[in-house]
């Protein structure tokens, strides 16, 4: 069975009150419409069709990664409209599934049971049963419960409005069937609008059974038209990812104070994570990771045992087994730590590697460095890595001891089992095995008066 | 029509269990009877008339600025009481209207529904539809749904107390006709109190219609006895408040997770505010601000463009046009930034003002300084403001590159694109382009020994 | 009346997914077992029997303090046979409570309703109205209300399948009679094993009155089975000791973002708790403590009119009077602050106490240090107590100031009233009332180039 699909992504959005176009706005890591994409694929559709709007050369300009046929829809004259203008290609025994740019949470579970209704004498269309229909097109059956109409609230008597099962406006159709129903489509509405709700009647009359498929769970069906609906189906959104963590196996201390941005690549046994925690990007962790309140971690590898105390920033960086990062730390991109290393806080690291067993606990930052293993690096140390210009790289070999406050002028090398005395200024490469230090003598002035308060 | 308010807040609020009258307890920034007071003022009210309990001096000392009418209830003898205490000067031909100290979250537009049924030969009185009516007083009509009376939850049939209608307790009403009322209420029942309630079954017996309104939401009538309740109320505050700035456009990435404890006084479009972030006092947002989760902003005026990293606290402080703050950046009152300024991890700026496109990127305090532009402040710059009794002003000029972990002992001028060593402690001024600093020489101690483990 | 209670621990928990026996994962801070059994000891059980699981030796080892009698049940062969494990030292006329190790948050008041329903003719039941009873056994009654049997769900006609009366499996039963039933309970069912509930029947077929309890909430009788369902049983019990803490007075600014892990041992009058704070382990809150948004706090005792301000991370502290602490503090274990102590933004105090008003605000690490009153610690200033083998003590005696960028080489002291200059280092005692300082002369290289920008 050939399988064409058509996304209907041209509506302006003008509640969002935005100057992006609605269906680039974001739910997760992604765009509306990248989601409504995401779920064609899963379905191995033959061909993807994505109507966007007059003026929307912005959709198709931020989405080039999209596997799909872009067709603009110059004039905004109604979803019917919107699907003519993929008619021309549609194969004739394909079966064609309308889906839309702004409703992004649609399951392939609930599409999968639809798919299969649509043929010559048969079109699937889905519904949703609502707790609060208003606004929705309700479905009409008759004594046999056979659908045989949409009925617009606005046109819906009393009785009708009572009906909770509403129109969703996603349906399955066979191609031929489309192209024919499409073209009888009329627009003596108010607004002077196509409206593909109307094959439905043109279906009925015809004599083509109308299938329905009842959607999973109402939030399937909901979409996106101000940023109050966008925020409600971001938490839908986090509180699945949430549910499918948590039956992998993940603790989470509050499953709605996370949030999951991206994915999680791979996640280890045992793992826990505190409240309001975030992952953004690709995130992978370890067996037994434990993840502190507060904490954004985006684009990192985190080994088995690691421990992310609270309120750190994490970026673009790769933690290995049995590491404790914070409270109150932050990796910047580009920073490797190996094993069983500690990283403590207000302690900032960035573009560099720290091997197995070093420790940065207190006040410090590290950039553009190669600490070997076991090295301590003091409170207060800094790498001065940019001279105005440039950035010099700081290299620190194993079992070296950096005192506190101490400026590493790069280019610099620090010799192995070498100590730094606190408070140095070093500016040439310290030797291994001795200590390195530049201080001046300690004197004191027993004389000297305390500046008085001045009135 | 004139309009008089007497609000009720005389309440002890024992159950608060708290040493502050309840009435001066806050939801969002304001006290709830701040809340009533802005309630009536947008009513446009020719008299507004607070009722303050016995030892309740502090409720009218706390809040002097409300143009009010105070009159002290020096006994506890009820609500009926209460408002006899204010009814001396009503106008006979006034509307008065009957508000709560404790029910913050009325709405004005549920009000002016209600004003107009006050008059000669009716009054008007919020009724509530609630899902749980229990402890409420229900609202009884007759087979021609006029109300005939209140009957109180402990006088209630069983029939009776499954009505979900329930008296609010506010009213409007003519006053002559109140004045009139509370003249005949009496107090013999078991609590000796005179109750404002019973006027209903007054104003029924003498013929006068009581037309009802029902509140538009149930939490619009809520109270404020407990703790509890006033952490829900505060709840549905921000909810409301989320709400708003939704529709208005502004991105939240979780409503729940907001707090506005102040007036966003304005608000650029395609604003984005992450999980967690609390803006208190007067807060104004530019195009396109973002801010990071976890933050805390009070009291700013914060540009176009500016990204707030997470984990910021930001006090009185004004942020240029396309700035970058955080994470973990600390600004502190009479903080200036130009546009395009960097603030970063670990860094805290109070009272300076900082020329654009400088950067203090990483682990430094910034006080009583006068930055120009194009400065780089290197990693644990300190500028040491405070000598133990004054405070002095630290001035670096446009260009300056201030080498890491300096010192700069105030006061002190850092001239045009001077440049100042690492690890400097600077105590005079540093003349323009040329480099500065202060420094022990390097040196090295091979024959020293490593301290070993004491055991 | 001689209570013994049996707990059932057994249950393997495949679906949490984890190396953890279910029974050990948390709820707060005390796991699920130790819920039970904190509800057990409460009703002053005469014995406690725990009946773990095969391969779960974890249990008792895990849990050497709770003072029951520990029972192995070899094999699962279901409920009924695992209390045939503990059946032997019944006493015949002891009222036996049956509990579950995954059923933590029954409480004690809806237990003291079942006990005495336990008898020689009697068995109680504690059972619940469930709005979705799906999964459950059903509770059938007779024309009577009595209790005839319990039908499983998947025995369960259509119309069995509405009754929202279900049964939790917790059950108050005379010793004699519990032992009796045991010994009939057959194992032909599809499963082979034994179940508790069939003793229902066999109390019906013997004459014996079923008497229920139905519980006060559905939340006391869920069980933990998945990840999901130990996040929702979190949930439910942080609301829980949050409805406490509000009525007893404290402030939660919202209960949905507040965790308690452990006890609030004492809590003053007028305490303000922002969002998304977290309490751990034994936390003491004076009057008018207020603790910032995002803080972490383990193990302190805060005492009067404390401010911490927002993110903060806080363990084994003991807080003085009046003292401010963060934005961005850490206090670690063992500090020790008296009254009035400021302690400011990204700093560290480890191991350390502090004498009444004296400050360090800004970038500081101060570890083994004792430190006396009216102390001013400047921005910067490090404490190194560490030589890389051993740790050293710091004292600085009263009145002292530590000029900024300070480096305290341990072991190191500080004179009364003395003052230190920025940027020292301090390797040698400072004598008190004087200015100790070490500082390299201040130089000005005109002629020198900034280095450029390679290509």
């Amino acid at each position: 069975m050939r399988l064409e699909i058509i996304i209907l992504a041209a509506g302006q959005g003008t509640r969002m009150r935005s100057s992006l176009p609605k269906v680039l706005h974001r739910i997760g890591r992604e765009s509306l419409l990248e989601h409504v994409y995401a779920l064609a694929v899963s379905l191995d559709a033959d061909k993807i069709t994505v109507v966007y709007g007059h003026g929307g050369e912005r959709v198709p300009r931020a989405l080039p990664h999209l596997d799909v046929v872009w067709v603009e829809q110059a004039q905004q004259l109604g979803t019917g409209h919107a699907v003519m203008q993929a008619a021309d290609g549609i194969d004739d025994q394909a079966t064609v599934l309308i889906l839309y740019g702004d409703v992004p949470l649609l399951t392939k579970e609930t599409v999968a049971r639809l798919l299969p209704l649509a043929g010559p004498e048969s079109l699937g269309l889905l519904t949703a049963e609502l707790a609060d229909p208003q606004g929705y097109g309700r479905v009409l059956r008759n004594a046999e419960q056979r659908v045989v109409r949409i009925v617009e609230e606005k046109d819906a008597s009393p009785t009708e409005r009572m009906i909770r099962e509403v129109n969703t406006g996603i349906l399955a159709v066979q191609g031929r069937r489309l192209k024919h129903w499409l073209g009888r489509l009329a627009n003596d509405n108010a607004q002077g609008e196509y409206y593909l709700t109307d094959i439905v009647a043109l279906a009925v009359a015809d004599g083509v059974s109308i299938q329905t498929v009842r959607a999973g769970c109402a939030d399937e069906i909901l979409g996106v038209n101000d940023r109050r609906q966008l925020a409600q189906l971001e938490r839908v959104f986090q509180a699945r990812q949430a549910a499918r963590l948590m039956l992998a196996g993940v603790h989470l201390r509050d499953p709605a104070r996370f949030d999951l941005r991206g994915e999680l690549v791979a996640v280890g046994s045992d793992v826990e994570i505190d409240v309001n925690v975030i992952l953004e990007g690709r995130v992978t962790l370890g067996d037994r990771v434990r993840i502190g309140p507060n904490s954004l971690i985006r684009d990192a590898e985190i080994g088995d045992d690691v421990e992310i105390l609270a309120n750190c920033v994490i970026e673009n960086a790769v933690i290995g087994r049995g590491s404790r990062i914070g409270p109150f730390a932050r990796l910047r991109p580009e920073t490797r730590l190996a094993e069983e290393v500690h990283i403590g806080n207000f302690v900032e690291v960035k573009q560099s590697s720290i091997a197995r067993r070093s420790k940065a606990n207190h006040l410090a930052y590290i950039g553009d460095a190669i600490i070997g293993a076991d090295v301590n690096v003091g409170a207060g140390t800094i790498t001065c890595n940019y001279d105005g210009a440039n950035k010099h790289q700081t290299v620190i070999e194993d079992g070296a001891f950096i005192g506190s406050n101490t400026a590493l002028v790069a280019p610099v090398r620090v010799g192995v089992n070498a100590t730094i005395g606190a408070g140095s200024v070093l500016t040439q490469d310290a030797p291994e095995n001795a200590l390195t230090l530049s201080r001046a003598q300690q004197v004191t002035r027993p004389g000297w008066q305390r500046p008085s308060k001045r009135s």
